[in-house]
């Protein structure tokens, strides 16, 4: 134990409490970088510890996070002691060695890291372990429920909830957007909480926003429900399931995520679901590639809902291109609301929206479903309720297509032979609407004129890129030069392509959750 | 890209250059937390990144790593890039869904942990993966080429040049500090790097440094090795396979050691080994618990052995105790002494010195190695090498085991019963010495009057406990208050232990290379 001066960094350490203590300090007090000290002032908290030959003997380095928990000011005094060993640590060291965890050690694990007692090497050793190594239905459920319990969850008054989740994977998917207004026209409860974009070009939560403020309070929410029956919501601002932000990050790097599961069904859990669809883009390009991959996926899912008390249905929906002909927030808002409006026929988003709302009709006890729910979205009643939820969350009840600003700088890309679009890249339209600058410039995207199985001749629009920034095209136009996203030939071209020397292996990798 | 200026933060990153951005510039530049920029003042270098809301925007927060790379001061501008994704994630990303890695895939990745463009998840990730996928032969083979070519060799101008290596796990192991002088006094060239205590007690470094000075240059190991045939040098201090110690740090906290073999064969690799015994302790509380483990083990690493070029035999040695009479580097340095100038009659560790010794003498073409090893110690000739290897390192030739100072505060251990000594535990014993201080206080330590089979009658001494600060005995008291080293009752003692509610389990876990 001893007492240090705090010397304030003025760095953030990406949400965990870190400490920098000068070597000696930490040999004195039998820590080493990376291991844990407890650091108490009017609190007592755990961090973790960096050693540094820069910080002076006798002083404490902390980050803002330290700092803010601790409500320190330079020069204060602290008290620093080793930390007890982390129990979760132990449990981690278990599964490394594959072991199966319980529910109270799985709980130890997430609610260590909640805390930030777990330093990165032991966060994604966990993450690896639990994707080599797999993680079981057992397991699937501790997680869920841990990750539940280790964050906020949503009281709603009502005895059913419905929600809805894709697992992602196909850009263009503003399919959301109408289902909530078509369901909740129904008179049904559903809190969609949605994301933003990691690795994709637009998240729901980025779509919805070009519409309505998103960043919802939790009573905010309650009051938009119980007014609405419908909202959508960004996750983040909630806080439901923090553990799983955590993990995200790490996943998102490594390129896995076994965690998949728990994440999806733990923040469904949290906002009180009864019942749930889960859809699942399937085929090439997607995140799974066959239907007996996919099948597979449904039946966890299915079962790690009943056994969190959530009855759920999943649909496999066709995720080999594009959803609609518009990629990137505003230009998907603005093609969801010509769709609810009914001023465009978008047929396979509305197959899509249809499909899956009727399945949720169905899971919730109606006949014929996708009937139903064609009839709501051609009636206007949908349009009708999505502006009720404009209203509610803050947002303009009239909007207007018009009214939703596009990037000004514009790329048009015409075909330079006939043929039929044979397949669309998903991975590589990912690419290039990101390079224009989306998510994060809303006015971002791509608009396709063409979709897989059209004719095309030589000099048609095959589809546009749009930039709020001119020099961002400059970066699409290097993407295409290299890389094309889609391919136009003869349906009996056969070739897929010749392999001469080691390929180079690029893999499709989505984790917007 | 972007202009940054540099704000100096004064801290140390544990060797990895870090940079940290404001959460805009981030975004500008379409990097992530973790990600990597390229960092360009005069030269160029790749950076981890940090993103901060304490860092001002047009700022570039950067640790002493990164000062010192680019020579940077307050304000200076530099250019800063996205940088190139590192091809060797891709590997490591591979490696996670269960790929082979070929050699060249291998070196990318230990080229990259190097140069510090892999961030704390993708190690530990890679690290993980090698534990719980195993390394076969071949992914073995290339690690230890990889970790060699990306640090230094030495080049001794010798055909052959035997060396010895123990995969440790044992308390009290002095055996090195005979071995070297043994065979060195044949003319024979041994080169030895021994590393410091990371979990045990002593290093060989740490015992060696009580006798001369172990932090040699390379050059200067050269010129000892041409005068005197054998050295003892600080591994650390050399920069060999720098990957290692580099893996190591995860491994160590995650207790796990997949890099073992690699670890070991690299470095004598390294430093042009051409023959090589490596001693496997083995037995209850040792890293191998069992002899068919321990075999396996050897088979593999002698196989390894053959395909380096290292002609590698392996000794299986008895672990179940503490190696000699005592544990802590300076009362071991004064043993090892005392042995060799034949004033002491330690059996344990005379047998176990001449056993390694003889294997070596052997594999060198020599017959009855024990014997000769054993004649070597006995006719005062290892002690004369011995004192010409410490003048050579600029230590005292004239030391005497009186002029080894040890710590003036002592724990006399007495026995409240009669019997034998049934079993002694390795980790209790490491935890008890480690408590009093060693191995960072160098005079702290333990001293054995009874070892595994001796009898004891009550009231006898059982240990002596050396410390150099009083208070640290407080905290062996507390050990010895809940956890016993050595277990005292009669032979047909048949219980070992009652278990009545899960038990909690902690593992042994030996990471000193």
């Amino acid at each position: 134990m001893m007492q240090l001066k705090i010397k304030i960094l003025n760095i953030d350490s990406g949400g965990k409490p870190f400490v920098f203590l000068n070597d000696k300090d930490a040999d004195e007090l039998n820590v080493t970088a990376s291991e844990r000290v407890t650091v108490k002032a009017k609190k007592k908290i755990t961090a973790i510890v960096n050693t540094s030959t820069a910080i002076e003997k006798g002083f404490l380095g902390v980050t803002e996070e330290v700092r803010k928990m601790l409500l320190l000011k330079q020069n204060n005094t602290v008290t620093v002691d080793i930390a007890p060993f982390p129990k979760s640590l132990q449990f981690i060291r278990n599964k490394l060695s594959g072991k199966k965890l319980l529910y109270s050690e799985i709980h130890e694990i997430v609610q260590d890291l909640v805390d930030g007692n777990l330093n990165e090497n032991e966060i994604s050793a966990f993450v690896t372990a639990l994707h080599i190594d797999k993680l079981d239905l057992d397991e699937a459920t501790s997680l869920s429920r841990s990750m539940v319990d280790t964050g906020k969850t949503l009281s709603i008054d009502k005895k059913v909830i419905i929600d809805k989740h894709s697992i992602g994977g196909v850009p263009g998917d503003k399919t959301t957007l109408l289902v909530v207004p078509i369901i909740s026209s129904e008179g049904f409860t559903i809190p969609k909480t949605s994301s933003r974009a990691i690795t994709s070009a637009a998240g729901t939560a980025d779509r919805a926003e070009i519409l309505m403020p998103v960043e919802l309070t939790t009573n905010n929410m309650l009051k938009i429900l119980k007014k609405s029956n419908g909202c959508i919501a960004w996750g983040g601002a909630i806080d439901l399931a923090p553990a799983d932000d955590m993990f995200v990050k790490i996943e998102f790097s490594l390129h896995i995520d076994p965690l998949l599961l728990p994440s999806i069904m733990s923040k469904k859990k949290a906002v009180g679901a009864t019942h749930l669809v889960v859809d699942i883009p399937t085929g090439r390009g997607a995140k799974m590639k066959t239907v007996g991959e996919a099948d597979l996926l449904a039946k966890d899912i299915i079962e790690l809902g009943s056994r969190l008390g959530i009855h759920t249905h999943c649909t496999l929906t066709s995720g080999e291109q594009p959803i609609g002909n518009t990629v990137g927030p505003a230009l998907e808002a603005r093609e969801a609301l010509e769709v609810l409006m009914n001023q465009k026929d978008v047929p396979d988003l509305i197959d899509k929206a249809c499909s899956i709302a009727g399945s949720m009709f169905e899971l919730l006890g109606k006949k014929d479903g996708y009937v139903l729910a064609k009839k709501i979205l051609e009636s206007g009643k949908a349009e009708q309720k999505m502006r009720e939820i404009i209203k509610s969350q803050g947002g303009n009840p009239l909007i207007l297509p018009k009214d939703i600003p596009i990037g000004k700088h514009s790329l048009v890309i015409s075909s330079e032979k006939s043929g039929q679009i044979l397949w669309m890249e998903n991975r590589i339209i990912v690419d290039i609407a990101r390079a224009a600058g989306a998510p994060k410039d809303k006015g971002a995207g791509i608009v396709f004129n063409k979709k897989t199985g059209d004719p095309v001749q030589t000099g048609e629009v095959l589809f546009t890129i749009y930039a709020e920034k001119a020099h961002k095209l400059d970066r699409v136009k290097y993407i295409l030069s290299t890389q094309t996203p889609l391919g136009i030939g003869k349906r009996s071209d056969m070739l897929i392509h010749k392999i001469t020397e080691s390929p180079v292996v690029e893999r499709t990798f989505v984790i917007d959750r």
